[in-house]
Order: C-alpha cells, then structure tokens, then sequence
C-alpha cells in the first residue's frame, strides 16, 4: 500500500491480511507527518509514542473485525479535548490540559481509531482560511502559494497528505467545508446537533458542529453512522432519526436540486465552469436542476459576522482578550471588538429576522432533495489574504456563513481542480436530518466524475443502487387515496406532493373492497394470473407517515408494492381475510377506470 | 336556552332549530356585555350596530351546516388586531387601528364566528392579574375580593360571565392560563407557532402564544382543529404534525402523567387537597402518577423574568417608553427597567443555560404523556396586589413561566372551588405538539370531575371511547422483533419502549416465513380456526415510524392487529402471496414459544 491510501475499507483490507498493524502503521504515518510539518505547519502537537501506546495497547485485544476503526489513524483539530494533552484553540495563553476527551473523540478511540495530534487552527476557530495562527500559516496541500483553508486548516492537510485516514474540524461558519474544497476532501457538516460538541472549544455555540475530513463521502457516511448519537453531556445534542441511518445512504433515485439564480464568481472565469461541468453531473445521475431565489440565504450569512453573533464568541475569548489583549491575534481581536457593545435587544431583533429569513429558505428548500453551490466564489492566495485579512476571508465564506444559522446539514465535496491543479469544491446542502442522503448523492457524485481522490488513488467505491434516502418517504396509493378521490386530503394534509402516476408491476389482482361508507380497492400480489394496477406514488415527510397509518382500517395496511419499472416501494397491501366478499375488478386495470365503469 | 350557555354545541343546535338567529344572539350578548362592564371592566371597545353588521351581514348566505362557528360570539383581547377598530395593548399612548385583522382573528371569522368586542388586559400583556390596566382593574367573575388573573383579564370574564362563547387571549408567561384557572375555564396555551400570531403585539416574540378560553375541553379541541394551520406572515408558525389533529382527540386509554415532587403552595391548604383529588381523579380514569423533579423545570421559569428575555418586552414598549415615560404604567415601567442594560453576551449565556434546562426537563417528559401541576400555588386576593403588586403577580407564574421558554403545551383546566366558592384550577402539560392529546385528558377529567362549568350548565358532553393520541405510537410486534430477539433493534434505536405483553385476539394463524436471513414469523387473520398469537406491544416516537416501514419487506406490512381485550392496534400484517410456502406453527401459540420448540 502507499502510505497516502489511508481510506477506511483499505486500512481494514491491509490489516485483515496482515499486511501491516496498527503500530507499524501509526509510526509510518507519524514519521511522515513530522517530516511535513516544517512546511505545512498541520500540527501543533504530535502524540508521542508513550502517549500513544494506551491506544495502541487495547487494540492488542482486538482486530479489524471485532472494532470498526481498528487502528485508523485520525486527527483533532486543537479545539477538541483529547485527554491530558494540551487544548490551545492556537492561542497559546488560553491553552488548558483536560482530563477527558471530547465525547466524539472518546467514542472514536472507543471504535478503535487512534489520535495521531492535534491540528492547528485560524485562531479560536475564528477564519476560514488557516494563516490566522501563531503556530505557522497552513499553506495548500498542492500548490504553495494558496492557503489550506480554515479555520480547520491542519486537520484538512492531515487527511489531504496521507498521515491520518480522517480528521476532526469544526464548522461554524464554514470552518470545516471550506478547507475541505482547497483540499480535495469531503468535509461533513452534518446536521447541528447530531455529532456531539462536549469537549470541543465554543466559537458560538448554538451554531458550532464538529465535522469529519475524509477522502471519500463513503468514509463520512460511516463514520457519521458510527458517531451519531444524543449525548446527555452537550445541551445541544439532538436525537437522530433513524430515516438519516446508515441504511439511508446510498445512489439517489431521481432526484430535485436547487441551484442558486444568484451566482457570484468573483470575478473567476474558471468556477462557472467546474460549477456548471457539477451540475450536469448530477442531472445525468438522474438529479433535475431548479433554479431557486438564493437572497434569503445571503441575508443570513451577512447576520452572522454583521450581526450580534460575534458576542457568542465574545463571551469565551473576551475575559482573556480583556486581560491579555497580545495574547490574541490582532485579526481576532478585531473581529469581536464590537461584541461587547452589542445589546440583548439587537440581537432579540437580529433573531427575530433571521427566523423570517428561516421560514423563506425553508419554503425553498421544502421542494427539493439538495442544493448545489459552490463551496466559495473562488479561491484566493497567500498574497491577497496578506494585504487584506478580513474581506478575502469573508469572500471565501460567502457560500458557507448562513449553513448552521438556518440549520441545514451540508458536505464539501470534491468538484475538480481549476487549471492550475488547485482543488475546486462543491457543497451540498439540504434540510437537517438528511446528512445520510446528502452523503449518497456526494458518493454518487464523485463516482460519476472520476476524480482522483487525496493521494492519487480513484474513487473506485462500489455504491449500493438507488436507495439513498431523506427525510420524505414515497407511497404508492392504488385506491380512495388517488388524487382528488375521498382520502387524498389524507396526504395533502400532511404535506405530501405527486411526484408520478404510473402502474404495479403485471403480478396483482385489484378489489373493490365489501362495506360501507367510503369505497376502498385492494390489491393483492398473485403468483399467476395478475395484471399492471394503476397506481399513484406520493412522497410525504417521514414523521407524518405515523399518524396516516393509524388512520388505516383493516384489512389494509402498508407493505411493499413493485412497481412497474421493478422498483419496491411503500404501498397499501391488504390481509387475504378482508377479501372474502371482495368483488375482483382486475379487468378495469385500477380504481380510477372502475369507477368510471360503475357509474357509467 | 339561558343566556349563559353559549357553548359551540348548544349555540349550534339553536341556530339548527331556528330558536335563535346570530342577529339575535349577539344583540342579547352586547346588551348583557355593556351592563357587565361597569362592574368587571371586562371589555376596552364593544362593537357598535355598525361595526357588527358586516360580519351579520355576510352569515345570511350560511347556515350552522355550512360554516363550523356560524353566528358564535366572540371575545378579542385587545392586544390582538381586529381590522379597523383601535389595538390599546391597553395602553391609550401604544393606540393604533390595524387594516388587517390577526390571521387568526380572519380564520374565525371565515368560519363564522362574530367579534363582539375587543377585552381589557395589563398593559402589554406584562401581568398575570389583571390589574394593571388604565381601563380598569377586572375583578374575579365569582368574588369580589378577587382578580379576573391576566393577563388575559377581560378574556377570561368574556366568557366566564357568558357574553361569547370563547376568546382570545395571549399566553407568554402563564396568561391564557392563570385567568382561565381563577374563573372556572379551559384555558388553551398550545404548542408555540401552531396558532399564528400574526397581527398579535409582541410580548416576547420568541415566546408568544394566542389562546382559547372555552367552557370545556371538547371546545378548545374544536376551536384548534379548525385554526391550527402554518401561517406564512408569522415567522416563528410551525406546521401541525397530523398525529395532533381532531381526530387524536378523545379518551386516553392507560396514561402516565408525572406530578412534581416540590410542591408549593405557598401556605395554603385548601389547595393541596383539590390538586390531590385531580390526580386521584386522573388515576381513576386510567393514569398512572409518576413523581418527577420539578427543580430544572422551576430553574426555567426563574429565568423569563430575572434573565434577558424582558430584553424583548422592551424591544417592543421601550421606544414609547423613553418618549413618554407616563404613558406606560409604573409597575410596567419597573419590570422592563433593567432591559436595556442587558448585553448580547448574557443574553446568549442565558439562553445558553436554558438549552441545559431544556434538555433535563426533556429527559423527565420523555418517558410521560402528560404532567399535572396546579395552576398556581393559591389564589391571591386584590387587595394583597395592591400591597405587593410584584411578588403577588409572581406567585401567580410559579407553574406557568417556564412552559414556552421550553416548548410545551399546556391547558389550564378547571380543578375545583375552594371552600368561599373560587374557581381553582390545574394545569396539564407535556411535549409539543401533543395539544390534542392534553385536551383528551382534559375533557376526560372535566367528565370525571363533573363540575359545573360557567353557567352553571353540567359538563355533559361524550367523549368517544379510548382514542387520544399523542406523539407516541403503539405498535404490536410478534416476531423478529420481540424483545431480546434479532429486529429489536429496529425498535430500540427508534426510542421505543415495550409497553405490554398480550395476545391477539383468538382469530390468527401464525406462521413461519420460508427464505434466508432472519426468520420472520406472520400473522394472518381468518374467520375459523384461530387462535389468540402471543404479541408484545411497543411505543415508539410517530416521527420514527416512517422509517421502521421502510425496513419491512414484502410479503409483511403493518396494518391493524386485534388484541384479547378486543382493541385494534397498528401491527405487523402478511399478504396472503407471502404464505404458499409458509409453515403453519400456530399450535405454538407464539414465535418464542416456536424457536424454542424447533430448537428444543
């Protein structure tokens, strides 16, 4: 193996066939990441071997079977606690030795993953673009004269350079897609909430996620599975619906994706063309492109450094700020300067506007699957970040800003490299609790491009077929539920929206169903003798699926139809009990055409 | 019919009969209204003849058929806009005359309902007395000695001196429920966002919410079914999940509620006897009382008033406040004073610590269906307001402050009289989004209760049978997925709990799916020859059972299973195709008792 295919599935491979084992491995890498770090600054801190050896230790009980990450080297970015080594946020006088890992570090080591170092930072999170540290500027994994990108800027150079299979960031503005996209990586915000944050230095904390740096968006979907859980330790921990689970991901079935109207470049000529060569990507995987008003998003990343957000970090970095004000980077410094003026009632008020601005971006995206964008209107280099800190930071979050403020769930995925060999990202971004989904069209989106993933190997995952799956489920109605029929408000009202007509698969016999009241048909899959059924299929939110089946009398309930293309979906079956009195009706081909012959 | 009973039924079936017509009725309810308000103070504008005519004018192409509130008078507290006639907020400086009713004030009135007039509050709804208006104090509908409670003052009277058959309220604090408990009425605070308040004067517009006084529960159920809806002009409106609606109305079958382990009563002992007999009373009807730390709850509560949210009241009073000092009353004036000083930062510190809160009381709601408070620790009298117009206000919001800081719905529901003949009520409250559910349990005390309602009318009305229905939903397993067995997993990971063991009722067969994998049983209904199937049944969050179908393959689905005692509930059904090569172990009695019999 090269030491850059670090990837999950080639780490277990090589340690089933015994190829190599973690401690060969771990000191491969470490060896190499103290050679890089003159140059790339990635590190702050490197664990030395008797800090490792606890970890390597237990995994002498274990194996590649037996643990999930059995042996994969990972690494944190220097505002996650790992346990008795120094916390810095790279601020050297705010640093503090904790004794517990962060939560998430905890049950990744419990996994078997072992911590390599921790990775330098733009100053307490604070920047996007990784020179904002007094533990060295993170310069591009491939071309010098551009930044990594921040604010997780060594944790993205440790997965981009080989030394560690994935890495820990966090995002609050962006932090963890941004340096994801100069890097050719998969940078997974997922949804706020679901990946704990105890442990992790506050930015503002009702925004900040922890996010995972991977090659692949395979490798994020795992360790998003594995990770995903309600910590009673992190106020803002949220439970996971099991529709966003490991068997979500997956290739997308046809799809709807947002594109903004409102596109800005900077003045690039190059992105327009990696954004459109992504789009037509997706279209041909079976994505259809819609246009959508990107204003209200805009409006909202403008809140979070125009507006009172910035008290939110104000209140962790003003006491030292107040006490030491050399010990934090002019940059930083200057960016919370304001904070402390601002009052309760501006940011009541700015609240206030961003949930208008909530409530517009949601109606957009209730419609849609995804939205594609660019990770950043275009890169910026070393140069121009010199001569003027602030605006060509803030022009590399204008796509990022707004993501944790409307609480959406998004990935940085690679798009391509602009003709310079610079890593050119885009993001995809949908409404919370379908990270698992997000992850299956990014999958199937750097499969259908065939970029060389970090280290020069293909993406040459094998993605299961379609059954990537969100937050909405799909149902195949054959009966009084059809559009304008008696029980269509039973969908309508919760939401739900036509997306085909089309007929069962030729292996069902219908009935029109005894009793009174409203008349219901029922299908029955037969061995011989069926016949194409038409049939409507409806998609509605997941969590009003519940009350629809409540409302479902016997003999009918909700199965597996096959449709006519092959495909199983969620559809009405029906007990072989309600049908002794049934009047077959096969011959009229679906309820619709019988009631029309009945009545006529 | 008296001119007391104007429940929505009764006035139905008098509108139905032709004993009276809406033009009549309300011509008796404002003559009766202005002879009241000399005394209680109860309305700040009554419509005049001409202002009414309008909405008369329009119920002469309906009839109590066509329009659900056809002809049903109305009480409008005047913090709430009705188009063209002035909104006080009973502050005569604050006076404006808004073009457009509240959103809700027009859902009302398109379904029939007539506005009789708009009620006096304290002063920006800043109260839970009603004492603090410029327009007059309202004193108790039952003893002089006592207040109306507020904020919703006039409100409360509107209906509880029988001039409207319901009104409209706001609920921040407690005011829509103190006011409902001191006269003898349902006092309906749902969960936030689900009715608008659009066109409502803010309070604390993260925290607002419009309610219904009503006689009995069965009205508040009807009046939120019918206006429950996403309002697009209200920014913080929420959509209804439809597992709270109408139909989720009715008699629960066996429930938990938790009551709190501290108590206060603040010396009273009337009080602890007439809560004690609620929860007896709530046994009786199927409830199990589960004791519960109130201490993170009560933390929560302290927080509305000694923390930054007084920062939104001002927000909204402050302008007016600094130009005309005087034209906001004193008491006022001292609760909004330290506002302005109050900082972003502790701002998002306090909320901060409230998200930790919430997530305790979460953990202690999580395992319940509702919980059972008094509504106030005791009543207080006018006169002690008026030594301590603070601390007795306060005591009145010891049980209501925290309830939307931490998203709950809540119902005050009439829960006795004290020994001089007071109204005395409870509160029961429980996830959001459980409305309907709350007031099943409501109307289900009320019948038990068998108290008086205002007017004394009886509370006659029939409830069906067991049929409330909250976030949870019940599902009966009898296969793989038991407890213990290989599915189970698909329950637990869901937050499923097992709820009971029990069988079918004696009309399946049970039998042994053919296939590779996990071995699934099936159960399949026959009219001869069946037998009662050992089940468990589990409970699981409804959001969570969308994805839980999407699991079940062919040839099972869910649909309604009937257990021994006769009840149906969602469980696993089979299509007869499923069954050709199936084995029929129905003589086992259950899947357990088969795996050990085949194993054996």
């Amino acid at each position: 193996m090269t030491s850059f295919d670090l990837r999950l599935s080639t780490l277990r491979d090589h340690y089933r066939s015994g190829e190599t084992t973690p401690r060969a491995l771990i000191a491969q890498v470490l060896a190499r990441a103290a050679s890089l770090n003159d140059e790339y600054r990635l590190f702050i801190r490197l664990l030395s071997e008797a800090e490792l050896e606890p970890y390597l230790a237990r995994l002498d009980e274990f194996n590649a079977d037996s643990l999930p990450l059995y042996g994969v080297p990972f690494a944190i970015k220097d505002n996650i606690d790992l346990a008795g080594i120094p916390t810095t946020a790279a601020c050297p006088a705010f640093a503090y030795v904790p004794a517990e890992s962060a939560t998430l570090v905890g049950q990744l080591i419990a996994l078997g993953a072992v911590p390599i170092g921790k990775t330098n930072l733009d100053q307490f999170a604070t920047g996007l673009n990784g020179t904002r540290s007094p533990y060295g500027k993170c310069r591009n994994s491939v071309l010098p004269d551009y930044p990594s990108g921040g604010s997780s800027s060594g944790s993205s150079l440790a997965v981009a350079l080989g030394v560690a299979s994935f890495a820990l960031g966090t995002d609050t503005a962006g932090s963890g897609r941004v340096p994801a996209a100069l890097n050719n990586l998969v940078g997974l915000k997922a949804t706020k909430g679901l990946l704990s944050t105890a442990g992790v230095v506050p930015a503002c904390r009702t925004l900040d996620c922890v996010t995972y740096f991977t090659a692949t968006a395979q490798e994020a979907s795992e360790l998003f599975a594995l990770t995903a859980s309600a910590d009673p330790a992190d106020a803002y921990s949220r439970a996971n619906p099991q529709w966003n689970d490991a068997s979500a991901f997956g290739k997308p079935a046809n799809f709807r994706f947002g594109v903004p109207q409102q596109l800005e470049f900077s003045g690039c000529n190059e992105s327009p063309e990696l954004l459109a060569h992504v789009r037509s990507t997706l279209e041909a995987i079976g994505g259809e492109a819609i246009e959508i008003d990107f204003e209200p998003f805009l409006e909202a990343a403008r809140l979070l450094y125009e507006g009172p957000w910035v008290a939110e970090r104000y209140s962790v970095v003003g006491p030292l700020m107040e006490a030491q004000p050399d010990a934090v980077l002019p940059v930083i410094r200057d960016v919370l300067a304001k904070a402390p003026g601002a009052s309760a009632v501006e940011l009541f008020r700015a609240q206030y506007r961003l949930q208008e601005l909530k409530k517009q971006c949601d109606a957009v995206l209730d419609g849609l699957d995804c939205v594609l964008t660019p990770a950043f209107p275009r890169p910026v280099t070393l140069a121009e970040l010199e001569e003027d800190p602030v605006s060509a930071n803030s022009l590399l979050g204008y796509y990022t800003n707004f993501m944790n403020l409307l609480d959406y769930a998004a990935a940085a995925v690679p798009g391509g490299f602009m003709k310079n060999g610079l890593p050119w990202g885009a993001t995809l971004f949908g409404r919370a609790f379908t990270d698992q989904y997000l992850l299956g069209v990014a999958a199937s989106l750097q499969q259908a491009l065939g970029l060389p993933t970090v280290g020069g190997n293909s993406c040459d995952y094998r993605l299961p077929a379609p059954r990537a799956r969100n937050d909405r489920v799909r149902i195949v109605v054959c009966g009084a539920h059809l559009e304008g029929l008696p029980l269509n408000g039973q969908l309508t009202r919760r939401g739900a929206r036509l997306v085909g007509k089309t007929t069962s698969s030729p292996d069902y016999r219908l009935y029109a169903l005894p009793g009174g009241g409203i008349q219901r048909p029922a299908m029955a899959r037969v061995r011989e003798g069926g016949a194409a059924i038409a049939v409507e299929v409806w998609e509605l939110p997941s969590m009003e699926l519940g009350s629809f089946i409540g409302a479902i009398p016997a003999p009918l309930g909700l199965g597996k139809v096959e449709l006519a293309d092959g495909t199983w979906e969620t559809g009405f079956i029906c007990e072989q009990n309600g049908l002794h009195d049934a009047v077959d009706i096969t011959h009229a081909g679906g309820w619709r055409a019988w009631l029309a012959e009945s009545a006529g």
